[in-house]
Parts: structure tokens; C-alpha cells; sequence
């Protein structure tokens, strides 16, 4: 399945694509969270459409597309996650997952607008393979550890380059500003993805593209990723764990690029669908 | 005002102090949370109990306290904010607060259990004075910064050293471990503390006392760590903030010393009670 959820900001309704048209599940009663995962919801959500599938209402055109999960308990981020990356950034290659969290407040639907920080000098985009998680887990072996997957989202892990890395501090500071977070269009369900390590990933500015790789190429794959990060922290059902990015970040360019007012980030991942975020000011409401 | 939370994990009511004595609020109806402070939760709370004063029932004797704010959407720490820890572990004192984060699912009522993680060999405490978010806070300026904040906790920002310094990535790492932030007996509503930045803090190991310090050595005081968070992340009402430690952690002992199964954490801050913590080894259910 591939869940949607649309409609004014955190007034959500959740909705599903069929044969690429989205239709409102409104009436099945849960928002797509860590309740509706951690009750088998994908499975009764199945079913609700089956037994509904001609009679749901497609959505409003141009409705605003929210995250597709609700709100969740913690944005978990894997750090230099592909070589190519991590020597553009002038990072070692990591011996270990490198792990940071990102606000949930940071959290928005796939075309919001990023808003430049106050202060902002160096704003920059990464693309991302979300996956999420539908089962608590906690100290699970990597054998195991795609049971505990629930399906996966393109993310864009937004990224003030000053505040990560020059403000004292982890890279904490840089990460979970508002609107930093752009999540979807879809949560696509697991089964719909036939290798999640083998995906090819990009992203545009203006046009241009900055980002193109492949989910081949991760230094640690998603089933050690949930098997290493469940050693550190316990993650809930609707938690999202983000696994890094591949070369052609602004901070890894020279000279450096940041994002000004205007500009047009588009990113997307095979099958995940894409996204399309303006960049915009900061203005006081 | 002092509320608790009290029961069952997962399964707390709600409650309040009363001349030392514990009552239970949940007719009251609502969990000490997010909501629950974004819609004025603790004025109407106030003019409950002064309703229903001479009807509210005792909670059990030996009940266990949770933590006594419901889960926060984040847990956001200052590190290095007493010039003398920073100092005992050798890190440069910070010219600008330095932020990380707690995984929410690390927190725990205050005389819970503190579980080694599998693999653990350096888990350490730190006393410290958390205050509560009262209301969405982004782009704070200090001079109405104490507006934003509700009340004050008890907080042990346990600490996995390993984790934290030498696993490769940020302190988060050794952070967000389950059971690493116990927090309460109480939340204490702001107008009960007189002087949030002149409260003595202290913490104990099986009987020693370890640290000894005062909120008035604060590098950086309240007004000031919420204008400089909220620059960089939305507070949501019911975050959580925890200030820093004095000296006197594991890590700045020499030779080290961490804490083993069988340990008895005990500590306090003036005003906000005490909690008192044993220490068990990691078993799997």
C-alpha cells in the first residue's frame, strides 16, 4: 500500500493511492501513528479498503499533502552513510553508524515550503531513503530485523551547515529547525519495495541536479542500521530512522551552495514517489 | 502547585501535593501533557482542586511515581552548562550553549529502576534542574523567556560515557538509552520556585555524596537557554529542557568510577524533592 495524508497542517486526513488516484480513508477512524501501527493497523487498513474499494471519495485536487505518519516519538539520522558523502564533507569514513536526532517539530509534508532559519547562512538539502519502524524494537538481531520495518519514505534531511557544525555542540543544533523535515509523498508499505538496498535516489535545485545515487552503495545496510540503532534507544511503532545521504550536498561543493529565497529544491526515490519544496525567508507571523 | 503522575507505567493517573500529602486528580480527566498545558491546563487544574479540595482521595500508600509530565514530543539537554563539570571532563567551557537530545523513550518515573544497557561499562549520573515548556516557543527573545516556562523537575541525565565519546557520532548515542532519564517526584509549577537559577542540587552513591552544586554557577541562566533553543528548534508545550550538571561524575573521577548493578542513586534540588534510584543489569523479558 501507499498511504497519503492530506489537508491543513496538523488537521490532517489520511487517504491511500490506488491505480494512482488518491482516495480519502477518513472514515476508517485512526491516523497513520505509533497507535494505528502498533495495532496491526496496515493489515485492518487492508481490509477496510477491500471491503471499501469502490466507494471511497477521491481527495480534493490539489489538496497540500501532509507527512504520511503522524507525528512520531523521534526522527532517528544515520550520519555518513555513503563513502562518496562522507569524503565530500571531509568526514573519515565511519567505523560505526553515526547516529543524530532531529526535532519532530521539524517534521512537514513533501511540497511545504523550507523555511530559511533566522540567521541562516548555510542552508542545505539531502536526499534521503526514511524507512519506518512498526514494531518496538529494542536489542534486535539483524536477522530479524526487517520484521520490525514497516515501510519507507523519501526525506529530505534539511541541514543548517553553521548551526551542525560551527555552533558548539552536536549536529543536533543544525537539524531540527522547522520545516526541516520534509517527509513523502508516500509511506509505502514494505511489501511493496523489492529492494530497499538497491534503490536510486536524486535530487535537483533549480533544476539542476546535485544528488543522484543509489541505496546500493550505503556503508551500513537497513537491517544492521535497525539492529544497531535498537542497541542505543528503543524505537516505537511510527518512529522514523533516515539512512543518510549520497554526494552532492552544498557542503561538499566549491565553492560552498547554500539555499536562498526562491530556489526550487525536487528530489525523489524509485518507487517512493517525489516531492518539490520552495525555499523561502523567515518572516515573523 | 506540585503534580505527580502515579501508577502502573504506561497506566498513570494523575495527582497533586497538598501539604505534603498525595491526592489523586483524575476526575480531573486530563494526563499532565502536551494538551494539557497548550489549553491552560494547570489554571484549570488549579480551580478543580480548589473546587474539590475537602473530596480528593489519597492515592495508595507505596504507589510508584511516573514521570510527572506525560511523554514530551522531545527532551532536549544543555551540556557543559557549570563551568566546574566541564572543567572535570576536560571539554573547553562553551562560548554558546551546547544542545543534544534524549530519546523520549528514556524516560521513567524517579525511583525507578536505572538499567545498565547490554554492553555497558561506563553508565554515570548527573543531577540536574529540567524545566517544563508552558507554551509553543520559537524565536524566544530572553526578556520574555520565563512566559514559556511552566515548572521545574528533578532530573538524572544518566549517561552512557562509551556510548557518548567513543562510539563515533554524537552524544546522543549514549543519551537516550531506556531508563536514562528518570525525572520527578514533581513538577513543579514555576510561581512555587522563587529562584530557579539559586537552588542547591546533589547526588549520591550508595550513601557518598558525589556532587554538591548550585544552579547559581550556571554558564548559561533559564531566560537565556530558552531564547537560544527556541532559535533553533520549536518547544512544544510539555518539552522538556534539562539544564546541565555540576562536578562530581563518574567520568571526572580519577581513576573513573560508573555505576554497577546494586548501586543506590540518590538525589535532590531544593524545593523539587528527592528520588532515589537502584541500579540492575540488563535482563532480557
Amino acid at each position: 500500500m501507499k498511504l497519503i495524508r492530506y489537508g491543513e497542517p496538523k488537521q490532517e486526513k489520511t487517504g491511500i493511492v490506488l491505480d494512482g488516484q488518491l482516495y480519502d480513508t477518513s472514515a476508517f477512524g485512526e491516523d497513520y501513528n505509533e497507535q494505528f501501527l502498533e495495532t496491526d493497523g496496515l493489515a485492518r487498513l487492508e481490509q477496510f479498503v477491500f471491503e471499501n474499494a469502490g466507494k471511497l471519495k477521491s481527495i480534493p485536487e490539489n489538496s497540500r499533502l501532509g507527512s504520511p505518519v503522524g507525528r512520531p516519538s523521534k526522527i532517528v539520522c544515520i550520519g555518513l552513510n555513503y563513502a562518496d558523502h562522507a569524503r565530500e564533507t571531509n568526514a573519515p569514513l565511519p567505523t560505526e553508524p553515526v547516529i543524530f536526532m532531529k526535532s519532530t517539530t521539524s517534521l512537514v509534508g513533501p511540497n511545504d515550503d523550507i523555511i530559511l532559519p533566522k540567521n541562516s547562512t548555510k542552508t542545505d538539502w539531502e536526499v534521503e531513503l526514511a524507512f519506518v519502524i512498526g514494531r518496538e524494537a529494542s536489542y534486535v538481531e539483524e536477522a530479524q530485523a526487517m520484521e520490525y520495518v514497516a515501510g519507507y519514505c523519501l526525506h529530505n534531511d534539511v541541514s543548517e551547515r553553521e548551526f551542525q557544525l560551527e555552533r558548539n555542540g552536536t549536529w543536533d543544533k543544525g537539524k531540527g529547525c522547522d520545516t526541516f523535515a520534509p517527509l513523502g509523498p508516500y509511506f509505502v508499505t514494505k511489501e511493496e519495495v523489492e529492494d530497499a538496498d538497491n534503490l536510486r535516489l536524486w535530487l535537483k535545485v533549480n533544476g539542476e541536479m546535485m544528488q543522484e545515487g543509489t541505496t546500493a552503495n550505503f556503508i551500513f545496510r537497513i537491517p544492521y542500521l535497525v539492529h544497531y540503532v535498537s542497541q542505543f534507544m528503543t524505537l516505537l511503532p511510527g518512529d522514523i530512522v533516515s539512512t543518510g545521504t549520497p554526494a552532492g550536498v552544498g557542503l561538499g561543493m566549491n565553492p560552498q551552495v547554500y539555499l536562498k529565497p526562491g530556489d526550487l529544491v525536487e528530489l525523489g526515490i524509485d518507487g517512493l514517489g517525489t516531492a518539490c519544496q520552495r525555499v523561502k525567508a523567515y518572516a515573523a507571523d
